[in-house]
């Protein structure tokens, strides 16, 4: 008989090992849960596709199920909820609704996802308050401004993460005003203060009302939300969108008795094993190890959760492939502005694991001083003062300043030290960079401060 | 007495080892000799001079010889050429033209640059024929296309390298025909043929007449060119450019029976010093250690220059500094395409340095597909098959896509392998990368064909 590799969820790291695990090994028979309507689609998509940068809602799906069953034989069944695992008998329980039915596996991925966190605030079930997520809600929301109604004129975020930032732009693009409510001092938290400084002023000078250092208290209105209620102010809207980050879907693990970690993702090593035998779990489920501080964290990320399944496909098919670590590397589109993060910045969390961080920020041009085009990057820098190991890193610009990320992110991949990284032959030409890149002067700049103190 | 540090050649090494070495320690005392009328010049700015995007030849300029007087307190002197080094009494000469001096040094720096090659062909002297390699030719190539004179309407290039790729730019930006003459078989050779054919294909859509495996016999004409000469043809120019590659100046440290290594260069250790003592090497005038083979080798390029140079400064001034090694990163502009490359790709190269290279080509989308803007980017990888090792990489693309080189250039730094840059967490968001960035599926693709064969 046939293996049975049995995948729960079927968005990137599902799909992306039933896709590898049938590939390496077509005799396996795949099978792939999904509750939803969907499978593999891209819900990095879904602000832009709210922005009208994307036309149809399908385009952000990479793969049909129909396409996944005919061309690559996998079993995708959709609206399909697997409610119980019985790592005893290697058996899942399967509700469609209505009945329930199991399906036995000789291999098991729990590929479930995240969910999107309901802050306890007083009218978050009004029409009107979207907490997104999934591709529903940005069908909701682009009905609401493209539908036969009055079209929304104003919109409320709350929550400057990248949702918040990606959606403020969205409805900027829109012609909505747009009030954003953070509750810290700053946007993008994780990108450091320096970098959202940046991206503050910017998002002000594009016509945003920021509000940072602002709890939302309620959500007012009828029927629909009409107003966002601060402790100090009530600004009406139209529409809101909370943003107020994304938790694993671990429940499902944690009952079968499936170790979760403190962060509450479940448990995973190298390989994306769980601590049950032939129950992996991979994607924003999924705990990964972080490449500076060794330790397991919660980065709920598209390349995360894609190479993840995608090794676990290969191990289930016969080949054992680490899963990789992380190093949270993101970047986001603010406007004009390329946000991009990777590594541990923050120092509490670089205490936290061991190090000792000192941290530069420098501003230098993204091209030669005399080659027109060129705009400032910011680079901040973290390293441990002991190790002079490179922690992390951020950059902010207009002008191709995120994807500069990755050199640091292959220097915390290599656990290069500051002086290792200030000597990396990175690439020059006027109009793509002064001699020294920005990641190079700010490597130069900390190589500095880390001698004097 | 005040320590006495000596620099030949005022150009990017030269200056940053005077400024260095000045700022860590000011008690010594810097003197910089320039046979020339400009120190610290940008020679990668003069083909967007010549195009017009940059406005004036002192745009640049980074510093001028009075500011490095007045403000970094170093004696840079114009006009002055080092004829003689008599490494036994730790002197130099020095010529003005008229008179001779001589100068003593307890520290010499040389950084005599490089020197364009003058292939040998008929016509080479004749007017409107420039070998271009210092300012003087950039303003005279200028002053013909905007002088008094009857504008040049056709423009020939003698070889297919960075200058001659941006030339052919630079004159289609003005308006002239362009036909650009290379001997071999693909513009571009150290970015090797899949780089190499994508830019090719891109100057024939913006109109370049590009003659491959074509040798030019001949610049004829009577006082001025008047025509391009080869086997077959022959193309009627107003100007010709020659971009025949550089040579390092290393006569000056030979007849002081400084070594000089096989490729021509000053041969240096990981401090840039000489066979002779107290004598550095810096520059285009320099060997540099390759980080992949570990052997010497001439990458004539700014950022090896300054870094070299900087770290001399240093090493003077007290604090011994590795100059770095290199790895022959670099990238060029050719109309709208980024054209990127690291390490080494060539196969024979990589069979020399004792590699058993293996290469795979990919080409995929620079954004996410749904999202708008993206163009194709083309990422080629090479790796040794039994280490799997990194050995090399080229990018060639519209829309951000040179420097992704970066963070090949860093997992050759680190000595990474294949499997270890596929699992490198490279930033993607839907406005600058697919999930997977195309370095990571040029190593995907690469790490399948290691396993394959």
């Amino acid at each position: 008989m046939e293996r049975q590799f049995v995948v729960v969820g079927g968005d990137a790291a599902g799909m992306s090992a039933a896709s590898k695990a049938k590939r390496d090994d077509p005799e396996t028979d795949v099978v792939v849960f999904e509750r939803g309507e969907w499978v593999s689609y891209a819900a990095c998509g879904m602000p832009y596709y709210v922005a009208g940068v994307v036309d149809d809602l399908d385009d952000l799906v990479t793969i049909t199920p129909e396409e996944f069953r005919s061309e690559r034989g996998i079993d995708v069944r959709t609206g399909r909820e697997v409610t119980e695992i019985d790592p005893e008998r290697n058996r899942v329980t399967v509700s469609d609704g209505d009945e329930t039915d199991e399906q036995s596996y000789d291999d098991l991925l729990l590929a479930t996802g995240a969910h999107a966190v309901r802050p306890p605030i007083d009218g978050l079930d009004r029409d009107g308050v979207y907490v997104i997520h999934d591709m529903a809600d940005a069908r909701a929301i682009r009905e609401a401004i493209d539908g036969d109604g009055e079209p929304p004129r104003s919109a409320g975020i709350l929550g400057g993460g990248y949702v918040g930032v990606e959606m403020a732009e969205a409805f900027a693009e829109r012609g909505l005003d747009v009030h954003l409510f953070e509750m810290l001092e700053h946007v993008l938290d994780p990108f450091g203060a320096e970098t959202a400084s940046v991206v503050e002023d910017h998002l002000r000078e594009q016509g945003v009302d920021l509000r940072l250092g602002t709890a939302i208290t309620g959500f007012g209105g009828d029927d629909r939300v009409e107003r966002v209620e601060t402790e100090t102010d009530s600004v009406p809207v139209d529409v809101v969108v909370v943003g107020a980050g994304v938790a694993p879907n671990a429940d499902l693990a944690a009952e079968a008795g499936i170790e979760v970690g403190p962060i509450g993702a479940v448990a995973t090593d190298e390989y994306g094993r769980t601590s049950e035998a032939n129950v992996y779990a991979a994607g924003d489920c999924a705990e990964a190890r972080h490449v500076v501080t060794g330790e397991p964290t919660h980065v709920p990320l598209a390349l995360t959760a894609n190479r993840a399944g995608r090794a676990i496909g290969a191990t289930v098919a016969g080949t054992p492939t680490p899963v990789g670590d992380v190093a949270g590397t993101a970047i986001v589109k603010a406007f004009d502005l390329e946000v991009a993060r990777t590594g541990v910045l923050d120092h509490e969390t670089a205490r936290e694991a061991g190090f000792d961080p000192v941290t530069a920020t420098i501003t230098d041009r993204s091209r030669a001083h005399y080659y027109p085009g060129g705009a400032e990057i910011t680079v901040t820098l973290t390293a441990d003062r002991e190790s002079e190991r490179v922690l992390g890193a951020s950059v902010v610009g207009a002008d191709r300043a995120g994807k500069r990320i990755d050199a640091v992110a292959a220097a915390l991949h290599a656990g290069a030290t500051v002086t290792e990284l200030e000597r990396f032959d990175l690439a020059y030409a006027p109009p793509f960079s002064p001699v020294w890149d920005p990641v190079l002067t700010a490597a130069r700049v900390l190589d500095g401060r880390l001698d004097d103190e």
